[in-house]
């Protein structure tokens, strides 16, 4: 029998992987189980969108330019213009979902054993493209005490090597909810000139940034056009994941010829998510402020309800439909595990993902858990009850006095 | 300016790089520029496809589940058993087309600088596939002159060493539409197992296999069952390119769970992809039948034609939509590049795919190309008009005796 690849056996399992045959079990025995572990909106998709593939008049769903079709490219430009971001239909790749834009870059800008720093807790399928594209993550801890902001520059510069290639990353961040400062950019904008590391920006939550605070894109800091590579996705912003719709996108042009080369080889992105992608950059005002209120009044829930539970702290996140929560627990993963085998609330339970699956570093996270606020607030309230009457119960609950956090630092 | 990496430096450019900007330079001009270098089907889609995107009715386009839906891998169950292939819908992985298939496999089961026997000519994105998963590909030559059969097995163990892992084929092929007999495949089960090889088979163009041919899947073969990877795609059968929708078919399920876990990385496969192609594998027979029909007269058509072409040489291909053929040129690049940028018959001329991009050992094809029977006779007829035509009037024509072929040899 022929063996496994190395790189086959490094790739990471789910994070959620011991979740899921206790969830299975939990519906089979009647529990109503609460997922808030998927970053899988329940937003009803755009109403454009939907359109767009009822009145898909095609009579060849054939392979589109290997770049994407070109009128997607097009439109995309007036939206990013929107946005104040300025680029050219040349600039933009039409990708498999932001999943494939970030494989394609690290295909195109690293070598294998080459170094990428990405500021943890991090998205956990980072590491799944580097591992597949033999690249190592080098992460940079940032801590739920402070809200998750950048980790001091000197941070990042102790781990630069000569195989550091670039930096990713995630804004507004998955899983953190940070939206990154026009200060934090100017230093990140710094470190990548004074190292000449490409910069990629994953900023598939822009339109979902709350409190006023400013969402600034790597495209709009000075002198990045040969360094910065914007990942993009229409999946979040128009609550359609399966589209599979995303973009790489750069002023560099080498780097796009290159990159171009891998997308010919896959021949083309999906055509009705561009057909339906295009029509969604359309959607009405109505639609996009309702989805925004309706994630705004739902962290604000949220944030309130987690730091009047005893021993639970988080901050507000200020973009994206996630909060990192800290729990009173010795294990959050075990903690996760315990509420579906062995906990429910008048026959409901919750499913979290465990907060150490989103860092390198062992130890780090292991009393946090990520939660996505991607159901409706009746159930998010039931959710919150589980969590609460749950810490009650858990036999591995921590003493108050050990899982007091210093809030003086706290943003 | 930060470097791009050396295997975006590797990944080969398309075969027809240089003759896409002399067509479009040609279409400028006003000719009609009839494309034979392409397998974009020109039939239409399924209308089962087409009425299930149009009948959707889902609110939330949301991720399906990484493997792919339920329902579609056990609808393929189905498929597969009137083709008398007997698989379960756990041995199915659904993937973004039949290249992420063989790039999740090659990913699973290669090493970085493994190497994978591959009989040329080939499917040129093969090369793209391994050069981004840092695989080695070793091409074993089959030829014109007989039909493009196996090529001797003792040809793939002259070139076998420690680090080939497997052996990838397909299945009736592309480019020269061979089909593989029951003989071929037993010799190449007898090396597969002998070295304790993978063998992957690209089996997309099943459906069109010509003559009274029988069709022989590798999931027929004894005893290959840790062995065996059928790579699959919709995109053909149901001239559904754009729908993306292709599979990874194993009975190995360590290699499964190894292969599940890149999937993972990607999140899911195209959301309505997988509902149209579930509708398209109930395609009427009326549907399937007509597809089969015309592919057939086109190429007996196109045979007939391009024998009678005073130098030109093809055998009859058994199966898929292609024809490679001989010229007598010193140079089918060159050639085709002639054809777009210094030739017309009545406003038209005619691009094909320089054979030489299907083969890595350098020379070979030269005096070949690619020809893709996607277009209607009536296009065909003008083509091959332009063809002959182009060969009279061609510079750099070799004098008949100089491209004479051994005709005894040929099937």
């Amino acid at each position: 029998m022929p063996r496994i690849s190395k790189r086959g056996t490094l790739m990471p399992n789910s994070p959620i992987r011991k979740l899921v045959p206790l969830a299975e079990e939990a519906i089979k025995q009647g529990k109503n189980v609460i997922r808030l572990n998927i970053g899988q909106p329940d937003i009803p998709t755009s109403d454009k969108a939907l359109a767009a593939i009822k009145n898909l008049d095609a009579k060849v769903l054939g392979y589109s330019h290997s770049a994407g079709m070109e009128s997607l490219r097009r439109k995309l430009v007036e939206y990013y213009k929107r946005h104040s971001i300025e680029v050219n239909y040349e600039d933009i790749l039409i990708t498999t979902g932001g999943s494939e834009a970030i494989t394609i870059t690290l295909l195109t800008c690293l070598n294998a054993n080459d170094e990428i720093l990405v500021p943890e807790p991090f998205y956990a399928n980072y590491y799944s493209f580097a591992t597949s594209t033999d690249v190592n993550v080098v992460a940079i801890s940032s801590h739920i005490e402070d809200g998750f902001i950048l980790p001091p520059i000197s941070d990042f510069e102790k781990k630069i090597t000569d195989r550091t290639k670039g930096i990713i990353i995630c804004n507004p961040n998955n899983p953190t909810g940070h939206v990154y400062s026009r200060q934090e950019l100017e230093q990140i904008r710094e470190l990548v000139l004074k190292y000449d590391l490409y910069l990629l920006s994953d900023e598939v939550y822009r339109e979902f940034v709350y409190d006023g605070e400013e969402f600034i894109s790597i495209m709009q800091l000075e002198g990045l056009e040969q360094h910065a590579i914007l990942i993009d996705s229409l999946s979040k912003r128009y609550s359609a994941t399966g589209l599979r719709t995303g973009a790489l996108i750069t002023k560099n042009q080498h780097l796009r010829d290159t990159a171009l080369k891998f997308c010919q080889a896959r021949l083309s992105p999906p055509y009705v998510g561009q057909i339906a992608g295009e029509a969604a950059i359309d959607s009405s005002k109505e639609y996009m402020n309702g989805a925004y209120n309706e994630y705004l009044s739902r962290r604000n829930y949220l944030i309130e309800v987690l730091n009047n539970i005893p021993g639970v702290f988080c901050t507000k996140p200020k973009g994206a439909f996630y909060v990192m929560a800290k729990l009173p627990v010795d294990d959050a993963e075990k903690f996760a595990m315990w509420l579906l085998s062995d906990f429910e609330y008048e026959g409901n339970t919750v499913m979290f993902a465990p907060g150490a699956g989103f860092y390198t570093e062992g130890g780090l996270g292991k009393q946090e858990i990520r939660i996505a606020y991607v159901i409706n607030q009746n159930q998010l309230k039931i959710a919150m009850k589980c969590l609460e009457e749950g810490l009650k119960q858990y036999p591995g609950k921590l003493a108050e006095e050990k899982s007091v956090i210093d809030y003086s630092t706290a943003k």
